[in-house]
């Protein structure tokens, strides 16, 4: 499917020279991360004290090297998916402390919860990533839970995944736990995609620093991406959010290709409304839309696989609200060409809670965009010429054998729509989607089994987390 | 906002071609209208009986006299519409003889609830049209129901409506009202659209026929309208519903024409999907929305004004699955440039009941429709560059002259949704977005005020009701 482009070249140029004015004028702040600078410098930048300078083209000439499309490599290869060109990769949920379910509401998650995700994902076809923090297990320290939770990715799931980010040596751990996954060698291929955010507005910190360098150096791919709230973390207009944006993912990605030339890195944008009441953010409206379009747009121009939006809501519920924000976000994040979707099933509550039932509800909607994704077939037995030739005005197709012959295939199957009559329906006990979404996740973790792993991969695996935990302290903040 | 293109223009030709070929092998069956097969032989097409096959062209031609855009006035000419061209035109919900809010659940339509639809439709700043058959008001007769129905449209809304097509005598009363209503004489000018739909597959009946002559006479503004659900009343495939659409759409708005050329017409399509468990129409899968962008672009090609889509889902309640489905229907149908939107508020359960607080809910998503086709504002105020240039890095941006400035206007204000803290959600009560809708319609109805009407023309409009009602029999069905 061709993206959807909104806005004409015009506008894109001038949002780029924006970007290009931000970049020069007001520069970036590299907080703690002189090393960084320094990189920056030696490349050209104009530095003083913690703020670098771009001279026009120059962040541009710098990702210039990086790869418009890539591999991560899965632990199965059959899952390993193509991030860039016209491909899009759905991964699921990221970072929600809180998880909810009809049965036991909002609560706070734990590495029970996250496995659990990970099994869901691992079952639903059209989620081709693991993804990362689907949740925080808060049960296990800080400190420690990133060995947990990749060790969760690689041995309940065999799609590709995402490593650690909120410390440096945590995402060494990752790629160490990477490689003995993959036979003790990554050999420069690329298994983990890690998300790495911008301090808005037009900071870069350096924790997030630390952990790109380490995957840049190692040929991960990094998601370089500016989380705006808008009016908050940058003006409150839209074309304002786009070239701020624009402009730190510009610096983000030149310092992952300052670190490794052609590290594999994706151009991400967050960015969501503002409720003009409270300061909350908001989503699903129009706003948020239009940036992730435009922005898709711009890195399309830059030659970098592109990631936004999800299924995003700011609903404490699988309720209306929660299915028309995420409607809202998800259609235009296919329709504008996304490569990489991370939060694509079950985020609730503006991210700070992940649900069971959304998870479901929401994974049904990925198949559907798949499904419309592969567009009109205008083969002979799409086009059903004959069949309709064959034909008496006024007669049923029901039960002519081109219906027969395309009966199963014809339409996308929902998993979780009710279609039946209201009647059937009420003797079926009246459930709303929710409800019925409770009872397939239930049923899908009860029958979830393990894709294989070699017993002496996990047991090398067990082992060097069995010796990190023992070396890293207690710590839950 | 540009229209949305998903298929080739030699994709767009093909199905052209598959239309011409069925108006010409099978032809289209028109039943019990001697009338018009009299009119299609006239014209040039081949007549066996029932049956009329027309020469490749030939509708197409008889189409040109059709206008690309015309103006439906409104009874207040500050609310008259533009159907066609770049505009699009949100009206309600249409047909469903059932009703369903959270208090009484499911019950049968009455007049009551007829005019309070009319009164919420009247009320909401993007519902542009009054719409017709809202619902069914299944308490007063058949056979008189229409002038109850037409004149709720024009005394308790001053926006514009659309007639009855149930029997021609009933068009006629329409035209009648809308004459007393609007001075007398219509002067030429369109005051009703309405909605005229074929017996697919490829039949035309009398009673469609008979109220689309009499509104074409008039110079009144019919929808022309193939109602599909696909594998019944079509092939299974979306290009064979395609071209059989096509097909019928063409032939009625021959007939149109043939009736008065240069008579506003809009080329209508309604498809569906099928489960394939029960045979029962589906909403918000994939399939109707690649039907709907094809469709459209064909209408383009033709000239004419485009309907389709709406806010339409199979579920019972305002739950995830009637948001995630009308909202899979609502997108597309704004991003193809469909030039007017039936259904666009209310629809539940595969339009057999509207619902109130669906209606609450949709209409807060054509809110968001509207300044989502507003497109990026790329001025000076909405570049912001200043704002970032002035502003130092980390900082935030909530208290700066420019987010002040823009605040109000800056994003979308949902009617419905609940962006606050879980901790304050749980203190206002924990509701789902279809209880705060609730509350939302019952504040509305309480505050609804109708618009002014003129004594005389109210007095006239009655007496010629009474009149009627008198003369009509009772008969329920």
């Amino acid at each position: 499917m061709q993206p959807v482009e909104l806005v004409s070249e015009e506008g894109l140029a001038l949002l780029e020279r924006n970007a290009d004015v931000i970049l020069q004028e007001v520069g970036i702040e590299i907080r703690d991360y002189p090393s960084a600078v320094a990189r920056f410098a030696a490349a050209g930048a104009d530095v003083d004290g913690d703020r670098v300078r771009f001279p026009p083209g120059l962040c541009r000439q710098l990702v210039s090297t990086a790869p418009a499309i890539y591999t991560q490599h899965a632990r199965n290869p059959a899952r390993s998916v193509q991030v860039g060109g016209a491909a899009t990769v759905f991964a699921p949920n990221y970072g929600s402390p809180f998880v909810h379910d009809l049965d036991a509401g909002r609560r706070y998650a734990t590495l029970a919860d996250f496995e659990n995700f990970v099994r869901l994902a691992y079952l639903h076809p059209h989620l081709h990533h693991s993804g990362g923090t689907v949740c925080e297990p808060v049960d296990v320290p800080v400190s420690k839970r990133h060995l947990d939770m990749v060790y969760a990715h690689l041995h309940l799931s065999d799609k590709p995944f995402m490593g650690s980010v909120t410390a440096g040596e945590r995402a060494s751990d990752s790629v160490e736990l990477a490689r003995i996954a993959f036979g003790g060698d990554l050999a420069d291929r690329t298994v983990m995609t890690s998300l790495i955010n911008a301090a808005s507005p037009l900071v870069w910190d350096a924790t997030m620093l630390a952990a790109a360098e380490i995957y840049a150096a190692a040929n991960q791919a990094t998601i370089i991406t500016p989380f705006i709230l808008a009016g908050a973390m940058a003006p409150a207009t839209s074309a304002g959010v786009i070239a701020q944006t624009l402009a730190e993912a510009l610096a983000g990605m030149a310092f992952v290709q300052l670190v490794r030339p052609g590290a594999p890195v994706i151009f991400g944008s967050f960015a969501s409304s503002m409720s003009m009441q409270t300061g909350a953010p908001t989503f699903g409206t129009p706003e948020p839309a239009l940036v992730l379009y435009t922005v898709a747009a711009l890195a399309r121009r830059l030659g970098v696989p592109f990631r936004s939006g999800g299924s995003l809501t700011a609903s404490k519920l699988p309720d209306a609200q929660a299915a028309y924000e995420s409607a809202a976000t998800l259609v235009p994040t296919l329709m504008a060409g996304t490569n990489f979707v991370l939060h694509a099933a079950g985020w609730l509550e503006g991210g700070l809670a992940i649900g069971y039932e959304k998870f479901v509800l929401d994974a049904d909607q990925l198949g559907m965009m798949a499904t419309f994704a592969a567009g009109l077939d205008l083969s002979d037995n799409g086009q059903a010429l004959d069949a309709i030739r064959e034909h008496t005005p006024g007669q049923h197709f029901l039960g002519t054998a081109h219906t027969l012959a395309n009966f199963e295939t014809a339409f996308y199957r929902s998993e979780t729509a009710d279609n039946s009559s209201f009647e059937q329906w009420v003797e079926d006990g009246s459930l709303d989607a929710a409800q019925r979404a409770n009872r397939l996740w239930k049923e899908r973790l009860a029958a979830y089994e393990p894709p294989p792993i070699d017993d002496a991969i996990d047991e090398a695996l067990r082992d060097f987390i069995a010796r990190r935990k023992a070396e890293l302290p207690d710590a839950f903040a």
